[in-house]
């Protein structure tokens, strides 16, 4: 079964929300998922976007999607297309499907004038490590991610109002 | 010697490059930047700016900047403060700019609605490492970051085009 790739509209928020749990469920995540239908609609369809989707289907099927967004690099001076998402149900593994939600992501990156995309894989999932060296991807070793959130975020961010 | 944090504006486009070069210097990466000032005045004082800055000054000298951008999470269904790059020139060090260029984006994190910030840090830099737990803020771990860039980026987005 071949399948078709496209960009998602206002009436895919749904399944956009259901693929975003089903990768949480495969990220061994299954709880971490706050977003709703409505932020989808609004960040992602509303006056200004801030992230864009494709969709893949097999025989009227969501069989997998990747959402996107831009950044800027200070090193390049360009915008660098980032990979928030990128996912195949299991039912529709084998067929190629990631690679072309890739292939297409990197048409859209190269058009945009963008010289890089960048995302992030979970140490353990070799498969998708595999795959994204056999591409060219390399990991960029030596860079930890960080993050401030929760109420760590808010107390540094009240420190600011008291300065 | 006390110092101030402002926005920066278009007129500061050449004291934004300067920083970006003394921050790759002491990322070990001083060949690594390819922006000009043009690139910083189209992607950050354009009409629709792709990344912001603040400016760390001391005695009417750039001391210090930090450039961000939002992205968007598909966890938290909302915006996610990206900081890019964080840097105080090492004449200006020890008097709390950092700290305080770090409470300033939390306070516009937390205004703007963002769940979080995030941002990259080298392994080696142990003294930036120390300074981001004491804050709250945590490594990653297990979380890798990939990139696709150069000619490995073009080969796959022309396999788009080829399919």
């Amino acid at each position: 079964m071949t399948y078709t790739i496209r960009e998602a509209t206002r009436d895919d928020a749904e399944t956009i929300l259901a693929l975003i749990h089903a990768l949480a469920l495969y990220e061994r995540e299954p709880e971490a998922v706050k977003a709703s239908v409505d932020d989808i609609l609004r960040d992602g369809f509303g006056p200004r976007p801030l992230f864009q989707c494709l969709l893949a289907e097999c025989d009227g099927r969501a069989a997998g999607f990747s959402l996107y967004f831009y950044k800027w690099s200070t090193w390049t001076g360009r915008g660098t297309l980032h990979l928030e998402d990128l996912f195949v149900e299991p039912d529709f593994r084998g067929r190629g499907i990631g690679l072309g939600l890739l292939r297409r992501l990197a048409a859209i990156a190269v058009d945009q004038g963008c010289k890089r995309m960048e995302w992030e894989v979970l140490d353990w999932n070799q498969p998708a490590r595999d795959f994204y060296h056999q591409l060219g991807a390399v990991h960029k070793e030596g860079w930890y991610p960080y993050r401030l959130d929760g109420d760590a975020l808010c107390v540094v961010a009240e420190q600011a109002r008291d300065a």
